[in-house]
This record gives C-alpha cells, sequence and structure tokens, in this order.
C-alpha cells in the first residue's frame, strides 16, 4: 500500500467487526428462513402477508394494545387539525407551540414527577448520559458512569460520549456488591441499568434505594419495557417501588411501547428548574429543531387520558391474566412473574428451526441471539399482551411446546395439541 | 475526600464544562430578554404569546410552509386512519407495516436514490457513521473520519464513537489541501461535512467531487438545509450538483425542515441489498423499534406528491424572490446567493438588545453565540420562507437597519422606516 498508514482500532467500548461479523450471518438466516424482513399489514390485530400468509404477533411491545387504540388514533388527528402543523421547526428552547408543554404537564400529573419528552428513548439517553458525566446533571461532581453489562444498546451505546466526560466502567448485571464497592471509592457514581429488561425481570431497585440512601449513588433507569403495563396507573416498575424518588433517580421511558403512541418520556424529580434549561439546551438532539411531532403529542394526550381511568386497571388485568395462562403452559425463567417478557430457551443450532415452525403455525415470536444476547442464550422472545386471545395463547404454547420448549410440568399431560 | 479517586475527563472529542459554562450564561440571558424560551400559538403562519404578543418567525427552518399544507396534514390523518396505529412496535428488520417502505420507495422515486428513512438526521448519522468509521459501509477497509470543523453537532456528536472504531481527525472548514493531503497518507478517508451550512453556505462539492474521483474519498453529507429548497424537485444541493452519485456519496437531510413533515431521509446510490440490510440491523437506532410514525409518513408521502408538481417550482420561486429581496435591503456575507439563511453580524454585547428591538417590533431572529457559532462571530440568524410577505420583510430589514444592521448601500437613501 505503498506507505499508507493502516488503522488499528481501539475498541475500548464497541466493536462493529464483532457485532455484525457475528450478528449478521443470524439474521441472514432468519431472513432465509422468513423470520426477518416480514412485511405485512395489520388488521384487526392479525398481520397478513403480501402472500397471504396470517399471523399474530407475539413480540410487538405495545403491551397494552393501546396503539390502535380509536381514542389514541382520534387524538393523534385532533392534535393535528388544532395545530395545523407536525412540528413547527425552531429548537424549542428559542421558540416553541404548546404542544410539547401540555403533553409534559399532563405526563407530568399523570406519573406525578417532573417529565421532559424526547422523539426516542434512546435520543433521550444519548443527550442525558454524557450531561450526566460532565457533573451538570447533579451536584457538578463527575461520577464514575457505571454501566451495566446487560443495559441495552442505547444506553451502552453512550459509553463513548460519558468517556470523554468522566471516568466509565462496566458492571456485572445487578452487581451490588460491585457498585457499592465503587460507591466507596469513588466521590460519585452514576449507575446505568434497564429498569425493565428487554428479555425479561427488573432491576433490583430497593437494593439499589439503599445504594443511594447511603452513598448518593445516582440510578439511571430505562424502564421502556414496564411503562403503562404495570403499576398504578401505569408509572412503570421503578416508579412503583423506588423510595428514592428525587435527585438521584432518573428514569426514561419510550412511549411506543405499552404506552402506544410515539416518543420518550424522561421522568425527574427534585431538579431545578435551571438544570431542567440546561438538559433543553444541551442535552444532545433535545436540543434540536426536531420535537416529537404533533400527531404523537395528541396520541399521548389520549393515552395519558386512558391511563387515569379503570379502562387502564382492566387491559393491565388482561394482560397480567394472559400472563399466567402462558406460564401455566411453558416453563421459563420468568414464570410466575408479572413481567410479559419471555425466553423459550434454543440452541443456536434449532432456535431458527422452532421459530419457523411457530410463524408456519400462525405466530411471530423473535429469535434472539448474540449480540442481541449473550452467547450461548438463545431463545425465542415471546411478549404477550393484553388483547391476545385465550386461544391464541393455548395454540401457540401447543405449538411451542411442539418445537421444544418445557412445558410446565402439572400441565404436561394436558396441553392442548 | 478520604481517599476517594477524582477524576479528570479526557475530553478528546467533547467538553461539556466549556459547552454549558460558556453558552448556558447566553442562553440565560436570552431568555432574560424574552428570546428564548417563548410559547406561542401558531395561527394562519402569525405567532401569538399567551400575553397577546404576535410575531412573525424568521428562524423556522419550514422554508417553502409546506409544514401547514392542507395537503400534508391531509397526508398524515389519512395514514392513520390508514394503518390504524402510529407504530407497531417491534424491530423493522423482523416485522413491519409497509408504512415505512412505501415512503422509501416514492422518496427513493423523487430523489433518485436508494432511501432509508429514519426518526432525524441526528439519529441516522448517529447510527450510520460509526458503521462508515468501521468499514462496514465501503470496501471493507476502516477510514480515517475527518470531521469538518464547523459540521453540525449532530454529526460532531459521533466522533467518540467513530474514534473507537477507527482513527478520527478534525479539519478546517472546507479545507481541501488538508483533505487531500489525508487522502495521500491513508488507504481511505470519509469526510463529514454539512451539505448545507445551517448559517449559510454550501460545502464545495465540485472540488471534493475531485478528490472523490482521484482518491475515492467518501464524503457524507448532511443536506438539511437545503432539500426541497433546492434543485429539481427538491433534491436539494448536494445531488443537484455532485457527478459522484454513487457509493463514494452519502447524504442524509431531515424532513423536518423544508419538507415540512417530520423524520430524515438517508440517500444511497450503488450499495448493495446486503449493505442496506447491515444499515437496518446495525445501525444504531436504526434498528431500535421506534421508526418514523405513521402521521410522519402520511404527511411525507403527500409532501413528495407536492414535490413533483408545479407548485414546488413556484414555492421554489417565492422563496428566491424573498431572499433577493431581504438582500435588497440588507448587506451580509451570503447576499446574492440562494441560501436561505442570513446572519446579520452584532457583538456579544449587543447581539441580544438588537434582537430584542427586533422581536417588540413583531419578528423572531434567533442570537446566535458561541457554542453554537464559532467565538466572536455572533449575530442575529434570518431564515427567509416562501409564504413571508414583502411587506413583513421590509419591515423586518428596516428594524434590523435601526438596530445597526449593514444596509444594502445602493438602497441606504430609501429604506422604508
Amino acid at each position: 500500500m505503498t506507505g499508507k498508514q493502516a488503522i488499528t482500532p481501539a475498541h475500548r467500548y464497541r466493536n462493529n467487526d464483532k457485532a455484525v461479523g457475528v450478528g449478521n450471518a443470524f439474521w441472514d438466516s432468519c431472513e432465509d428462513n422468513g423470520l426477518a424482513g416480514i412485511v405485512a399489514e395489520l388488521d384487526n390485530g392479525v398481520l397478513r402477508t403480501a402472500e397471504g400468509h396470517e399471523f399474530v404477533n407475539f413480540t410487538c411491545c405495545s403491551y397494552l394494545d393501546l396503539d390502535s387504540h380509536p381514542q389514541v388514533i382520534e387524538g393523534a388527528i385532533s392534535a393535528l387539525r388544532r395545530f395545523g402543523v407536525l412540528d413547527h421547526c425552531i429548537p424549542r428552547s428559542r421558540v416553541q407551540i404548546p404542544a410539547l408543554l401540555e403533553l409534559e404537564a399532563s405526563l407530568g400529573e399523570l406519573f406525578s414527577a417532573d417529565v421532559v419528552c424526547a422523539i426516542s428513548a434512546g435520543v433521550a439517553s444519548a443527550g442525558l448520559l454524557p450531561l450526566i458525566a460532565s457533573g451538570h446533571l447533579g451536584n457538578g461532581t463527575r461520577p464514575l458512569m457505571l454501566f451495566d453489562k446487560n443495559c441495552h444498546v442505547s444506553l451502552a451505546g453512550a459509553k463513548p460520549a460519558c468517556a470523554d466526560e468522566t471516568e466509565i466502567a462496566t458492571c456485572d448485571h445487578h452487581s451490588i456488591d460491585f457498585i457499592e464497592d465503587m460507591c466507596k471509592r469513588h466521590e460519585r457514581v452514576c449507575y446505568v441499568v434497564d429498569g425493565s429488561d428487554s428479555l425479561g425481570g427488573y432491576a433490583p431497585v430497593l437494593e439499589l434505594a439503599g445504594l443511594q440512601e447511603k452513598y448518593g449513588l445516582l440510578v439511571y433507569y430505562d424502564d421502556s419495557h414496564s411503562l403503562s403495563a404495570y403499576g398504578n396507573r401505569g408509572v412503570g416498575y421503578i416508579r412503583s417501588h423506588s423510595p428514592v424518588l428525587d435527585e438521584r433517580t432518573i428514569t426514561v421511558a419510550t412511549l411506543n411501547k405499552a404506552f402506544g403512541t410515539s416518543g420518550a418520556a424522561i421522568m425527574l424529580d427534585g431538579y431545578q428548574k435551571a438544570t431542567l434549561r440546561v438538559i433543553e439546551r444541551f442535552a444532545g438532539a433535545l436540543c434540536y429543531s426536531q420535537p416529537m411531532n404533533t400527531a404523537a403529542v395528541g396520541a399521548s394526550l389520549a393515552s395519558a387520558d386512558i391511563h387515569r381511568t379503570e379502562e387502564l386497571t382492566a387491559l393491565q388485568g388482561k394482560l397480567r391474566a394472559n400472563i399466567q395462562l402462558f406460564d401455566s403452559y411453558l416453563k421459563t425463567d420468568h414464570a410466575g412473574t408479572e413481567y410479559p417478557i419471555r425466553v423459550i430457551p434454543f440452541s443456536d443450532e434449532s432456535v431458527i428451526h422452532a421459530g419457523r415452525r411457530v410463524f408456519e403455525a400462525g405466530f411471530y415470536v423473535s429469535p434472539v441471539f448474540f449480540p442481541i444476547v449473550a452467547r450461548g442464550t438463545a431463545g425465542l422472545r415471546v411478549m404477550l399482551r393484553a388483547g391476545q386471545t385465550s386461544q391464541q395463547i393455548r395454540d401457540l404454547c401447543a405449538v411451542l411446546a411442539k418445537a421444544g420448549a418445557c412445558q410446565a410440568t402439572e400441565l404436561a399431560e394436558e396441553t392442548p395439541s
């Protein structure tokens, strides 16, 4: 190469060679087997491909089916008519129409928090985490940023930026002892973790609260998978259980899953107006000129209204019943919990074949594999929703059992065929 | 602090202390003077605060006023009714409703490119740039990632992630000689630059094309400020002028400015389907489960249809006429160009007072200052739009002149009062 410089990547925090190198072959295999790249029209809760194959989606995160709630859609439409634009393009720190402020006030009341909205939870985290790293959300002291090993890629993706503003470290999943050790050694620590995991399970919120009280630990939770689906008025797992709802706890959650709309909410407590202004002005894309559009705002206002009624409680009850029904047929690690996600373990070799068999029977469940999950822990991910019928759940469990899933022992004899 | 470790930040690629430290005082001063934190209802192109102050926004990037076009709003509404959801929450690489594919096909035809959509240009760049850095969008060779010093923060923000996948460097604004020098020294170089600057001006697309032909230079443009506003069918500045429309040129552009909707378009040429799949699967938030919502898709389909008609040409003509009218009154660096942005220079001390005077007269123009612009180059940024009336432009120029703006010499005597 006539003296041209070759480049050796640092790969301290990320490694596309690994992610693409390993993951892409699995994706290709999924697509070759009809389990990725699927295009289908949605009609009354059933998806239909151009070839006419019909299936029920068991990997959709709209856990309460609010995404297709007529009030939510009409809320989007009425906001479009009222504001007359999807967006009035200028950073909101300068000039804004009242759309987003109305939503933030409504969500603030609903979740008893100071709420700042973003176009996605990923955008919220990419904007907030570096500001936390530099001490601008807090007491001015740069914290050690401690990322949970299993935290969602939208959190882990902020490592390089945070590492330029402070020190960062990665810790084993929910390793309370390690976190405490770091608290002893550093003036300030921020632990970054999923409040609700995309593969099932919740953060150890009470143990973390202990460290928050003892050491002033700041915890940054992404609670996207439990907002709306869990807790009084859908406040989510973290804000249902954390006794520390002040400036030491920051929770972000998408509005794109159980909440049923678009965008994200950052839930804060105890921060001064001056700090909220710093977020608006310096938290990455939160300062750019593209906020949640008015359709998303209107839909979210309508969904928030539903959250204030008995209808939400009823939908949460239906979801819980569906989760229990599923658990009565198949044995998984999270059986018995209220979490709407179950992973059925399969080997790397068998998971796609099993997924294909399930799909052909009329259900989509998503194969998960490295780098989505750790190596050697592949499986089919099932997401329960309030709107799935008992029959659909029974039929899904039957085909999963035939494909090799482990049946709940007490029901092994009477599994439907 | 009893042996606790203090942290010294690296600050190689970013520095919140500097950004917040310097910028926040200016923002506060803006807000104290009523030039930031403004909330106003939009009605027929005029903004009205709760206190009843009315003003015309001269810092809105909807250069053709398509944001409030009735067809665009109706397009959003009809898509909401047709698809029945804002989003069907699951990564599109697995299952998607046809909404986004229809939009990508339409934009692909409109702009003669392979189009991939994202929820914002910032999200598109945060996803794509690290994949380019690791050689996965290209021939597999890691390029030196060369960031233009003035590139938008949504591009510069990707430096830390890119630096973990390859080497990066920053070059002076449009420094062709330096870029060529880097091309001579490295096997492969990717230059990251605004196609159209948020402070006015275009990238040197022909000179860059020379380097693309000579060295295989890859250029990554953000052309957000010229899409729709410029070129045949609104294809933007870069795709109007670059003779290199193949895999060596990648252009992203927001749909949130002159295009009038929400979201963003990545315009690609010559990439294989396998590479497009890698984008869908590994380009950061492009792989998450929150795509452009169906309202944004429907609005964008409607805007694309308008782009195919004479109406677009007429709107572009009106915008050009307004720009010329403005230039006939006030002298600025970009006078005489077709660019819709003008910056009126003021000192750091006078810029806010001047902005306040203009606002009181019924016009909003935004004060820009460090870190938005380089130190010592503060000013009032004016954005022209097709829908502003001649009278509004004349009146704005008169009050700007009174506030100290430099008048176009030949018209100095007859400036309206």
